[in-house]
């Protein structure tokens, strides 16, 4: 039997920092068993071996945290992109719950239960009907008695406490995180605003995922604690960006950019850029650290390395890699032998490799007059114009969503 | 009882197109189970959950050939790299055999045993004692019965050579790659005349693999098969290149890049550059293609999606894909359901999303004067001048290593 | 006898567009007339063909200004900057005078002395000393009896203002640029307040030149715009930005590029970068529009050609262009006259063939960890923090300059 | 009286160098006298005082080479643009020597009478229509005493071995450049055999100037070099390139990029690259170095710069530089003082302030499918089949012309 393991809260409180994991949809469709554009986790069921494979590689990378294979299986999720393998939500949901703690089992894991936003909410749903829907997994994390809930990728607050709500009937840990950069939420609701919500609505844990890159979305949570620190309120951060960097992508974040979701790869962050993004987010006081979209095992292994220290804890996985590129010590050719060091890996300047390829691209979608062009000119977010030519299309999209 | 399957000279003497698979040192490094430096493939023994893993993925994405995860398990190599692990390379190569028959037998691949340079052939041991390696080896391969031999990453044809002579004892068909670019091996001997060499030590199947991007290899393979035509020679031509663009390299390859091994993510390629790499291999008369380092089971299901009709056959992994994007026709936001079409991918110059980087790198080594400088000058390859200051540099590093 | 010309106010109330003129320091650096570093306008009195024959080259591009060749042409800087040619700054000024005159008869051009910032206000003299060298250089307008005052080049306002309160005591109509971005002067003050104290110091024209590019420039000037309505003030606007794009320029401007200033060809606006910015300029309510350092007389030419509607006239050098590129319809080869259409040259992105160049450097100098940084980041402009970091390194700049 | 000159052999002969001038033609489109597409001379005429400006530039840049502005002045080519200014051909050409006589005058100058290629020949008229077109320019250059003769800017070789036949009979030197790269004339004839042709044909200097990058431009001269020795000739060599970068272009050079002739700005070369280029020119053994389109004054200053140790002498226009920037040590900011140093300029990677622009454009034409792909694949430059292509657009093209 595996020894009692502390809480999330328990962690957080003594001031440990807690490594999440990676991005699995993202992961999963690179692998072969998940698809792109409707993103959901039927492999729980039809491919375990794959989901259990991917988990424990986190786990090896460092992850304190299995995060169930749950994103887009709500019932109306499923319903909606036309699955028709005949599975029903509670299976894929349990199954998801099953794999997460059979792999948190084999190390220092807490299994988080998922939920996540709803074309309930998006079709313009009532408060009850988009509840009910979340109570629906919440049955499932239940019965499978998860560690505690991750409600997360929301890209409107109002639902996001919605969310918060049912799961904190669970009495177990919540944490709550918006898909948002530093602009807010698709409302306009400032990241400080978002995060006060969320915490009045009972959540512990608050913070980012999704979207965004790794300093844009640190940026984010540290505007968030801003707002409920002035807000004389209390509560612990957490992040998990993309592993894409993303200058040039507008309020909406990635999906808007014309390489999403086939075209990303130029922009993957290295595991260096991994070294720098955990510091940053340790350094703002953000202490449960991990990754979404993009992030691979060796990304979350970064995290973990850059982290060794504070955490007096090096992941199982470096004992392939040795920290700062040491492995190469024990190359062929000297000049690579000469990598080896902190130094070189840290300045390096990697080149695209592709002489007709551009650094930025022009975000698609609605928010195109925003982000891009007011970061290159330095404007200010939103004018209150734009804002209502925003909140219109975004009535427009829900309506033929 | 499996039926039989066709061997790998049966398929290509019908003129099928066999699928090979991706690069296992890269896929598993950066989940965790192969260190960068030495890149051997202990794995096989300490954690073939993984190892399988991969072949599964592979095999679904559509390859034919599932090749023993062996590389660099040479007991020359293996001893060099100050492997600790109390294994013996006969337990590595005979673990790594398993898998990949146990995953074959699940689909429509055969199994290829696999040797690679050796660290004697560097340090200028004999004729005897680098086929003696090499014999080894194949002891093993014959013990598990593989299907046929791929002798592959050679950077001298002298040794491909050796390699081969050993490989043939077996009665096997035997397939020869050099990890070369246009310019050919180390001593600049060209790719037609390596190609000639191999298919005279007993070779059937003659290509490429590693070292450079997709269409540089292919333009290698192109150069082998017309010195082997020229020389009204036979053989069957095959490609395993990196997935990574390498416009900037010299001869060497990609080792010499700055930014080898771990800062290579931009440089990933797109599956839809992956289209273009499989039809032009394709036209150019290559018949077994497949991938090497970089290639993740998505780029390989791209190569089986672009010869789908030539293949009659689209691989399982496409149920979660469809061609060209069509799986975006479910996605949610209107502007990202209209890129489920094949121009959109096929046009998309993808950005780096990296303001401070460039397109190219100046390579490191011995090999820098060479390659990249005149690429840019359009000057002829190498003088004899600069040939004899790479050979005297080539000594060294021998005597060096 | 020429006819009496409308002054500058006269045109400006009437809503008339006033095309000023390019940059003189730079475009003669490159001519051979003028030493980077310190920058002096000795060539007014050593090399008068050469600064008349730009003058005129302008004038043809379509300018209505022709600004007096006296950028660092006050006594203290001639001294500072060591020039030994036994010059007098009255000699240097009255031959710009002079020139500025003889051209602007040549066509519909007013004279327009210029001043600018001093070393004396840098290393802290007092309000009398500063003003006193500005006097000096007003009596020789006063003498030459030029049209009207521009007082440009200003990183504080306070050094502005009292340029502008010796300005104004020569009773002509007196302009007032900062050389700032959106983020202020070097004291943090916002341009808004900048062009409210200057309104109120007497300026009746106000706006920015110099140290960004024209985008940058133009909103700085909007948030001029907003501040001196806001404040129920009223003025007219000018512009006179770079021809460089500096997205990564930091608060300080094109200075602390590592490019400046001999490696920003790179940078260089093409002519239908300047039709956008001649379009953005005028929407924004702008009707003085010009150009400062790297504005060669094409990229004049082409402003005057994009508002030739709104004008009612083609600048003369036109007859040597065509607009948008029209004269390619003369071409040999026939798909260089397809090129002849505004929406070729409209949407082109332009490649810069420079493959191992990034898009964007790290600025130098104290301003570093704000602008770029922060651009890149979303994150507000400066914490109070950072503020009385850049006052103290201005302080040290001060004392050691 | 001027003290009599040593002529143009008599300093080759000597091993001196001599520094050509820029182009005329790029340079006074900016200026505003010459119009894109058509690219005639009439500004030698209309606007002489512009054209006088620039010889004295280059002059003062250190030019020992006043080359009379004639470009396109053939009788044929005046016609055929449709000018319409009532000046004949004579009239022009006149007025370009008069012109080029008297800056030359004013130091230590030669005077070149210039032709190019013709749209004679390029719409198939004969030998001796094509050659009377030549014999009416060497009149007007005759009866102006010019110094010697440069024949450049041909594209097939064979109509520049008529342009030398009809020099030569001018008993003048006789110097004689193709607009060729390393690839060889539209029909395919190598650098070598292009110069052999024109040795042979009389000329006494041979090269290559116009459509390519320096460093091209010295690679096509270098095989010239090498031809004509292999062929056991003498000749002296010359070099004129463009001033852009142009890795990416086809064997037709620049007039296929996209941003040919007004998006070319990010491609203009530094005055430290002129420092490499003239550098490697002289070390291939070129002693005849200047300009062509894009070369301002600055660019020409830096050739002599770099070359002021062989040439024993420093240009006039060197006063208001300094070599390697150390005109900087002036500058206000400390930071920029500290770029007052070779070692700064020469390794610095200028960034393109471009975040949506590529490295790299694919060129236009029928030459797309040959130069860049080429130079991105290795491969050999031309099948025949291409080369059939080629020429079959060529004929097309000539009869359309």
């Amino acid at each position: 039997m595996a020894p009692v393991k502390k809480g999330i809260l328990e962690r957080l409180n003594a001031g440990e920092v807690v490594i999440g994991d990676g991005g699995f949809v993202f992961a999963l469709e690179k692998r072969g068993y998940v698809k792109a554009g409707p993103w959901t986790p039927e492999a729980a069921v039809t491919h375990p071996e794959a989901v259990r494979q991917l988990h424990r590689e986190f786990l090896r990378a460092g992850s304190n945290v299995m995060q169930t294979f749950t994103f887009y299986a709500s019932d109306d999720k499923l319903e909606n992109r036309g699955q028709n393998l005949r599975l029903t939500g509670v299976q894929i949901n349990e199954a998801a719950c099953d794999l997460a703690r059979e792999v948190a089992n084999e190390g220092d894991a807490l299994v988080a239960g998922g939920v996540c936003q709803t074309p309930s909410y998006l079709s313009c749903k009532s408060e009850v009907e988009v509840k009910a829907v979340f109570k629906k997994q919440l049955e499932v994390f239940m019965k499978k008695n998860v560690d505690f809930m991750i409600a997360e990728y929301f890209e409107h607050v109002e639902e996001a406490e919605w969310a918060v709500h049912v799961m904190k009937t669970s009495g177990k840990p919540v944490a709550a995180c918006m898909c948002i950069g530093p602009q807010g939420d698709m409302h306009g609701i400032s990241p400080g605003e978002c995060a006060v919500r969320l915490v009045k609505a009972g959540a512990q844990i608050v913070g980012v995922n999704c979207h965004f890159d790794p300093m844009t979305c640190v940026e984010a949570v540290r505007l968030m604690k801003e707002g409920v620190e002035k807000a004389g309120l209390k509560a612990h951060y957490m992040v998990q960006p993309l592993a894409y960097h993303t200058p040039d992508c507008n309020c909406q974040g990635f999906i808007d950019l014309p390489e999403f979701p086939f075209g990303l790869e130029p922009r993957i962050l290295t595991r260096w850029d991994m070294h720098k993004y955990a510091r940053e987010a340790y350094k703002v006081g953000i202490r449960f650290i991990g990754g979404c979209c993009g992030f691979e095992p060796y990304h979350i292994r970064a995290v973990a390395e850059e982290l060794a220290t504070e955490r007096g804890i090096v992941p199982p996985g470096s004992e392939k890699h040795g920290m700062w590129g040491s492995g190469l010590e024990m190359h062929t050719k000297p000049w690579v032998r000469a990598r080896a060091r902190r130094d070189y890996w840290e300045n390096l300047m990697p080149a695209s490799g592709r002489p007709q390829c551009a650094s930025m691209s022009t975000p698609e979608g609605w928010g195109v007059t925003k982000g891009h062009v007011d970061l290159l000119q330095h404007k200010e977010a939103t004018s209150s114009q734009e804002m209502k030519h925003v909140l219109d299309m975004q009535k427009k999209a829900k309506s033929s969503a």
